[in-house]
Parts: C-alpha cells; structure tokens; sequence
C-alpha cells in the first residue's frame, strides 16, 4: 500500500497535467436517452481500451529511479493489468501482473503483448492479494494497487477534470461502474460539485454495501455470477471508503441483462465496443435507475472484450 | 444539382465553424499499425454514426426559408440518408429520402427513427437518380445530392479542419474511404498541403478510374459485389473530379477480406463498431497499400452495422 498519503484534488489536477501531456482527452459523446440528451465519456477509446491508463500512467511516472529499477507487481482481471504495462513498457520498467485465469483471452493476450509478464491464479480459489505479496517479498517490486492507491486514485479522477473542460462547468452528476471504487473516488475529488454515482453488479456492491454501512464489507462467500468480470473486488479499501463517504450515492446495482441491454445500445446507437463492466452505468441510466439531465456524464470505462461473447450479445436480446 | 457554384476552401471553413457549433469534434485517435504510430479520425463517433452528417448540415443549415418550406430529397444507401434526415427533423424541413431496398435494416430503420419518408428502389434495375429526379419533379423539393453538391462537399470538408486544429498541422496524407467523392473532395480543399489518398472498393474504383482517364467513368454493367454498402456509386459527378484532379491519388482498392480484417482490427485495438465502408481507408493501411508514418490521417467514416454481420465479422478470420 501507500504508506497512508491520501490522495488530493491537487493531486487529480497534476495527474490531468501529466496524462494529458501524453494522451489526447477521450471524446465526451452527446447521448439520447428517453427526451434526454445527455453526455457519454468514452474512456473506452483509450489506447489499452479503458480508463486505467490513467492511474498506471500516474502511479509509474510518478515514481523515482530507485523504485523503477524494482520493477511493479499489479493485481488485475485485465484492464489496470494493461494500464500498468502500457506504462510500464513506455517508461522502461519490468512489469508483472497477477491476473485471474477466467480472465477474457483478449485481457491476457494484450497485457503479455504489452511486454508484462502474467503470473495466472485460479478465481475463486486463490487470493489475488497473496499471489501479489509473495511476488512482491521475492522481487521486491513495487506494488500497484488497481483502485486502493492514491496516485492511482488522482490518475482516475483525471478523467473528471478532462469532463469538466469539456463541458465547460462540473456535471451535476457522474455515474461511473464501480469495481473497489478507484475511479469514484478519483471522480469526487475531481468533481466537488457533482453528484457521484457508483455502479456495481448485483452481488458485488461492495462499495455501496461499505457506504451504507460505514465500514469495509467484503463479498459474500458465495457471490452470484456477473458477466462483468472487472467489477469483482473482494472489497474495497480503506483510502477509496474515505475519499468517497458522504460524497457517493450508494444503492445503484445493474443485472447482466441490464449491461448486455447497454452494450447492445452502445453497439447500434453510439458505434462504441463496450465490455460489461464497461457498460455498467449506462446500464444503470437506461434502465431508469438514476435520474438523467443535460449535465449528466455517464462513464463508458472499457471495451475489452472477447468477440464471441459481443457477438452473442448483439445478436440475442436477452 | 446546384446551379454551378463550385466548392471553396472558405466555404470549408464557414461549414466547419456551422458544424462546430453544434456538433463536438470526433476524436483523433493514436492508432499503432507496424512500428508507426499515426491517426484515426473516428468519424463513425457522429451521432448518426456517420461523417455525413457534416454535409447535411451545412447544406439544409445553407438553405433560405422558401427553400426549406419546399422539403429536400435525398438518395442514399443509408449515412447520407440519415445527415440529411438529422439535419431536417433539427430545422423542421421534410425530408424524403430514396434507399436501395437491400441497405442494411439498421440504416433503414434509422432513418425513419429521424422521422424521414423513406422512398425504397431496386439496387441493381432501378435508376435512383430518376426515381429522387421524378419526386423533386412531384412535389417541388430541393435534392440534395450524395456527394456531387458544393455544399455537401465543403461540409464534409470541415472534418479536415478539425484534423489540422487537433493536429496542430495539415496532415502529410489523409487515406479516405471513397464513393462518389465527397469527402475526398472537402478535405482537398480543407487540407491543401495534405496528400488526398482515396480507398475505393475493387471494382467499384469509379473516382480512381475518372481520375486516371481524366473524365468520368461509369461503374461496368455487371460489378463485382461489394461488402462495402456505402461505396457503390454508378458514378462520380463533374464537380468531384474538377476538385478532385491533380489533387488525388488515384489507384488504391480493397478487398472485402481486407474490409473485414480492418473491421475486426477496429473492434479489438480501437474498440470502435466500423461499417464495411468506413473501414476502407484503414484496410488500405493495414495491408500496406498507402506509406504511413506519424502524420499520416487515416478516416473511419461509418459504423452503420448489422448485428449479424457484425457478429459474423468478428468470429471468422476470412
């Protein structure tokens, strides 16, 4: 972990600096909805095809010599894997990521061709967090956390500051799939002045659980299945449950049929290749599940995803 | 056809600056093919998923009251259909538009969803500039061509505008996918600096084939087909080829194989849904046919799919 700076509306404002200094604002796309037309941010267009690049971008270049040279272990069923080995790759340092084996084909090819090496573990089985810890005692590398960290943190909200440009003011609202609550948290602090509301599978609404509660609660032993295989954190962490307390709306959950619905709308309508977990809080807005003005931005966060699975989904209705 | 006027680089910027002010630039994206990192104007991000919205605009926002009371008619195989049908339902003008009855489903109903009389013809048998020609007669409506139009040119035109203000140049070369020569038109005289590289499916080459010749050339009686719905002009128009000549690279085609793998290359690394049409230019790229290097602009122009054929696209390598 981070030994415990915690991350700043400063910090997301130097990460805008130092990521846009190398990759061009993903566009913030008009949407109709209903009677609607609201705002779409396509972070899927990113180069590894999520918002990730982000908080790897940050994370790595704000690094010194002498943690460079000690390479960086991550955690990551695919899309912060290939953030940090696209940065990784661009700033010279060797890169290992801990990924599930369920993972989709397209996440695991991307990340080894980005240079990293993938260290494989069984999910549910394994934990993650262990596999990571042992890497990182052996090699001394340091780790990158996919959403507990605070340049991680700031790296996400760079993409709130890019909204808020875009729009010309702050959104009333940005609702953003939430996997352990990086980019939620990244978004707030970016945003003081709109609405965050994080979206997350039926089942795995750790974060939303951990708000309702005040305090971390972690996944069921035996959690329902969701097709979107990047929001499945086994919790979220301390540093992202105190960024976003008393700032996020808990309570929105999405069904599978509600994504793959929103996947199929990205598909036809915005010309956009969304993965599930992706699509998770247009999932949210066009089953009417949050309210929806002109200044809403809806979080398009990945398009990652294996073409046999898209094309079933866009050719069933299911 | 429009009483002569020609075509002007200032008209391109006055259509850029209309264009503008409703409608947020397309991203210019970082795309790697080899070892050269150059662009992807993704056009296919327009909210009707096409660039021909520009053209609409330009030419019904031109438009004098007399002339909007009149209605427009339009031919087109589905994009330019639904530009001009955006453009109408936004201003309040009728819009009829002609449509070959094998043009996809989705761009059929995507017209009509815009709130457009859609007039179908038989794609090959019937003529359906007669059949635009016999409805302007009728009903006292302005046609408003595909491509060989000033004002569709210069609309179409103003994405190369955009290019040069993300880019912060004129780009070396712009590979554009290519019908009757619209858009290849605008962005030669958007981009005077820039070489003007046009893709045209095999068999269907009639720009390429005019400009060799040094006139215009019609399609043969019996044309390979074409996966690529959008690029089946009978002919280019007189006003394209004056603009075009001397100024265009005549002589790259594809192949519906070399259309798909561009498909599937655009979902898997851009995320982006790209019609066969509108992945012509990066099909050229991507099979060597055009130089590359990082001022090169390569234009995806559509993402008007069929689920089926999209899903087929993907899950083959043919």
């Amino acid at each position: 972990m981070s030994a415990g700076r915690m991350p700043t509306r400063d910090g997301v404002r130097a990460a805008a600096d130092a990521v846009g200094a190398i990759l061009p604002p993903t566009p913030l796309l008009p949407v109709e909805i209903g009677d609607v037309t609201c705002h779409v941010k396509a972070e899927s267009l990113q180069p590894i095809g999520a918002f990730k690049i982000r908080g790897g971008w940050w994370r790595l270049s704000s690094m010194d010599d002498a943690e460079r040279e000690r390479g960086v272990v991550a955690v990551s069923s695919g899309n912060h894997a290939q953030g940090v080995a696209w940065a990784a790759r661009r700033l010279g340092i060797a890169a290992t990521i801990v990924m599930p084996r369920n993972a989709p084909a397209a996440k695991l090819e991307a990340t080894r061709a980005l240079g990293a090496e993938v260290v494989l573990y069984e999910r549910p089985g394994e934990d993650r967090d262990e596999v990571a810890a042992r890497l990182v005692a052996e090699r001394g590398s340091v780790l990158v956390h996919a959403f507990g960290d605070p340049w991680v943190i700031e790296g996400q909200g760079s993409a709130g500051v890019e909204i808020a440009r875009q729009l010309g003011r702050q959104p009333s609202r940005i609702v953003a799939c939430c996997g352990g609550g990086g980019l939620a948290a990244g978004l707030a602090l970016a945003c003081p002045d709109s609405a965050i509301v994080p979206v997350e599978p039926v089942g795995w609404d750790m974060v939303g659980q951990s708000l309702t509660k005040g305090q971390i609660v972690r996944v069921a032993d035996d959690p329902p299945t969701t097709i979107c295989d990047a929001l499945q954190p086994d919790a979220t962490k301390p540093i992202n449950l105190a960024v976003l307390s008393g700032r996020a709306e808990p309570g929105v959950t999405v069904t599978d049929a509600e994504v793959r619905a929103a996947q199929r709308f990205a598909f036809a309508r915005l010309q956009l290749v969304v993965e599930p977990g992706g699509a998770a809080a247009l999932a949210a807005a066009l089953a009417g599940k949050v309210p929806l003005d002109e200044d809403t931005v809806i979080m398009v966060t990945g398009g990652n995803v294996d073409p046999a699975a898209f094309a079933r989904t866009i050719t069933t209705d299911d």
